[in-house]
């Protein structure tokens, strides 16, 4: 068989039954051998950003791989912001990147670039295979480092030679190694931290206590311990600012993000002497402000390092319980679900109605930016759902991430959850190719189009940096000139959709979205 | 003053007067500096592979360098398959990437990337300027790198206190370098060869001779020239198959590219014994296949470097006439001017029909892929015109570099020239927000949207790997499920358009369109 044919049979072994594709020249041999082969489902986007997002999105529902299929440097090229995104969030992917063929390669053909280089910018793992000899062995490799805690993204180049000469051989799943085992000393540290026994300071007794989730932390048994911990302790819970997903709704405890905006980062971490960090990194600003602080905890705080990303979040939160001793508490009652609201558009009044009309289950794509900073806290009430972030801040992975997400339900047998993208009209504008994808695949996903006509994040960074925006500024943060038409745009991709100014008409068409099979667009005025 | 304004004084004193922009959080310093300095121009794209896009078709008109605006690793990468396109086509641009401030750069903040790393894959220079007193030298050497012959990418990363910082040092303009030198053994040479007096083989004399042109060699000069050359000689010429930009129409020798098809290519090409090349690499394919050669000339043919891309090409070809006394020839008559065609879209039928309606003067902007290869030969008695081409491969440049072409003929006095684009429905998808810019700029772009409903070239690739295609295979290169509505999708971005099956349909909507200053969309179905 060809290499070609080796690594469709390799991948299939190994569990991955979905790739991501926008394929060229170059992949026509792996394409040729996926028709031999109809294990593996493929799904085409119309741009690789859309391609790799939807990869990410797939992870983070089906918690394993899938593949991507992108077409030499330029291709992957196109892909790397949502794959930036995908590293931040911890998602793994396996990419096939087509390249031109080895002894190809020295003519420096227009298509010719530093595939390995652009590669390395977002991979844990990167290989070319030079022979059609090694494709299967490598593909292996590759699926096990993208399944490695807490997932990585792994990118094998495929000279095209590799891919259509005999010799193939396909390899065995490679075994995945567990996540890294906790560490029983930082259970100890932790519980002596949360019992207020940690020595040296005086008055030290009194100190506050932060644990700080992120990763497998944020599932809805993780959440549950954490707070069990604080209940025992009388220390805080907050996720981290930069996640990918959360556990959220009815069942979970009401626990806040730290919020985006240094200011509101540093008063909200303020109080705390100590951060125990399960599975986040010390919490630091998106970008540095003049005279602002690059981290937003206390500069007398400690840090405390419960698990790492890579290691076990939830067996090390099981570990402080036991330690701890801390009782079982029953699930956080968050009161009501609230009713659906009326009137002009407010990032509360729309969370307040999300919450209303949230199908259990469902699954929201949140790159709603500026407007959903206020969104959490009017969610709690909400039945059970997964919540997914943009956890690496390049904008565009709302649409493609809730389309793989959509993808990954289904692939696990639960293609009846709603997909709700809350998005901003900006970065919607990186990727609504992703709409089209949506409608080929008839996806239950319904996106609330957050139409402000501007960047509006940038307005209030352009005052975060002490300027008054003048014309030349106002122009470049300005999308309304002209207007974009989503409903139009909408339809053009082959998905039906409304316009709306109002929170009743909103909830209107969320609901008979939600009682429809495929993809809705709601266009909100806000 | 601080970093940004130094930036911006010294861009404009090097005669950067253009800026294509999709900024954020790290580049408002270098915004709010535009503001007090409304001497140069921006340009604001939806995704950055828009604004490089345009960058490439400013310069390939302006003969100068605009500014780009990018933010951070994520948004060069998104614009970086443009501006591989771009050094495809040996344009010339400074981008401008901003980036996390230095002290800041140590956390690993989510928007953290290998900037440098990303940069290198395109640029021929990068530097970060790491203080804001290095900002105003660094970017007079980006300028002249930017302009330095042919025209190459220059990449100044800023991190953002280099920015805001105090200390700014507005740079002079810096020499730009001339292009390399003729090289005169070089000239004699190919006029040897030329004259059938090339030594040693037996028959040599009889050996037939090409001129394959590039660059400044495909000017209406330089074409000229070389015709001068051909008809004294007997030579043939050709244009690169990989080429930026020519002048066509009357006025123009009959001159036919490289053909892109390896098979045609080996056959246009077999004929030769040596090829002169002004300014074109040895011609190889885009892509190796199995059993096919990757170069397109003959494995007996010598090739002769007239002038290398950095060298003066037009210069090389007046040496040439020069040596040779090739005498004035008259320019080539193409015959009368076509009528517009009737009737089902055929490839040669709307090249009849632009040929019959081009105004003098205009930009023809080609990404028509697969359908446009039939074009040239019928539009050789159109209008003077100028033509410009992918170079590069990477899907996504043509509708971009339209946007960029028409803002640099403006730039130059010329905004009159109509702007055309011949746009293949698959790669419109990849930058479909340049028609936003268009219609933002209200500029005079006619798309012409070539609506095949599929990725027609890779069903030849497919075809081209010996591969009947299965049903994974056609799914993965059919657009048309759901089908695409161009016209939605144009409106939807602001600008008019129309769909028509017919060549006199999209006559009358080519004609109506010229009348108008703005931009249109003919949504063509083929």
């Amino acid at each position: 068989m060809n290499g070609a044919k080796s690594l469709v049979d390799t991948l299939l072994g190994a569990g991955v039954d979905t790739c991501f594709a926008n394929p060229g020249t170059s992949e026509m041999h792996f394409v040729a051998a996926l028709d031999q082969n109809p294990g593996i489902r493929c799904v085409l986007g119309l741009h690789e950003t859309v391609v790799t997002g939807m990869a990410d999105g797939y992870w983070r529902l089906a918690g394993k791989p899938a593949c991507t299929l992108l077409h030499c440097g330029p291709g992957l090229a196109n892909g790397l912001a949502n794959l930036h995104n995908a590293r931040r969030a911890r998602s793994g992917i396996v990419n096939i990147v087509g390249d031109q063929a080895t002894y190809h390669r020295p003519h420096d053909a227009p298509l010719t670039a530093d595939t390995e280089a652009l590669a390395r910018t977002v991979s844990s793992w990167v290989r070319t295979s030079t022979s059609a000899v090694d494709v299967g062995r490598d593909a292996a490799a590759a699926v096990q480092a993208a399944r490695t805690h807490p997932g990585q993204i792994a990118t094998l180049i495929l000279p095209s030679d590799a891919s259509w000469d005999e010799g193939g051989v396909p390899a065995q799943a490679l075994p995945v190694p567990a996540a890294s085992t906790i560490d029983v000393f930082a259970v100890r540290t932790a519980a002596r931290v949360l019992r207020g026994d940690h020595g040296s300071a005086p008055g030290a007794g009194g100190a506050r206590v932060l644990l700080l989730l992120a990763g497998q932390a944020l599932s809805a048994a993780g959440q549950q311990l954490a707070w069990r911990v604080a209940r025992a302790t009388g220390a805080a819970v907050r996720a981290d600012f930069v996640i990918g997903q959360m556990a959220r709704g009815r069942g979970c405890p009401p626990i806040e993000r730290v919020p985006y905006v240094t200011d509101q980062a540093v008063r909200a971490l303020a109080g705390y002497d100590h951060l125990v960090l399960v599975g986040a990194k010390p919490p630091v600003g998106f970008f540095a402000y003049p005279g602002k602080p690059s981290t937003h905890y206390s500069p007398t705080a400690q840090l405390h390092v419960l698990a790492r990303p890579e290691q076990d979040g939830l067996a090390a939160l099981q570990a402080l319980v036991d330690e701890l001793g801390a009782p079982e508490v029953p699930a956080h009652d968050p009161g009501p679900r609230p009713l659906p609201e009326r009137g002009a558009p407010t990032s509360e009044g729309l969370a307040r109605t999300l919450a209303a009309l949230l199908p259990e289950g469902a699954i929201v794509s949140d790159e709603s930016v500026s407007y959903g900073r206020g969104i959490y806290p009017h969610t709690f009430a909400a039945a059970p759902h997964d919540w997914l972030h943009l956890a690496g801040g390049a904008i565009g992975d709302g649409l493609p991430v809730a389309t793989g997400a959509a993808i990954g339900a289904r692939a696990m047998g639960a293609g009846g959850r709603r997909v709700v993208s809350l998005q901003a009209d900006g970065s919607a504008m990186y990727s609504l190719q992703a709409l089209w994808t949506q409608a080929r695949e008839r996806l239950p996903c319904t996106t609330v189009l957050l139409n402000n006509r501007s960047y509006a994040i940038l307005l209030g960074e352009y005052k975060g940096v002490g300027a008054t925006p003048g014309p030349t500024a106002m122009d470049m943060l300005d999308l309304g000139r002209p207007a974009l038409d989503w409903v139009k745009l909408a339809q053009g991709l082959g998905v039906e959709a409304a316009r709306t100014t109002t929170l009743e008409g909103c909830a209107d068409l969320l609901a008979a979205s939600f009682r429809q099979p495929g993809p809705f667009l709601i266009d909100l005025v806000i």
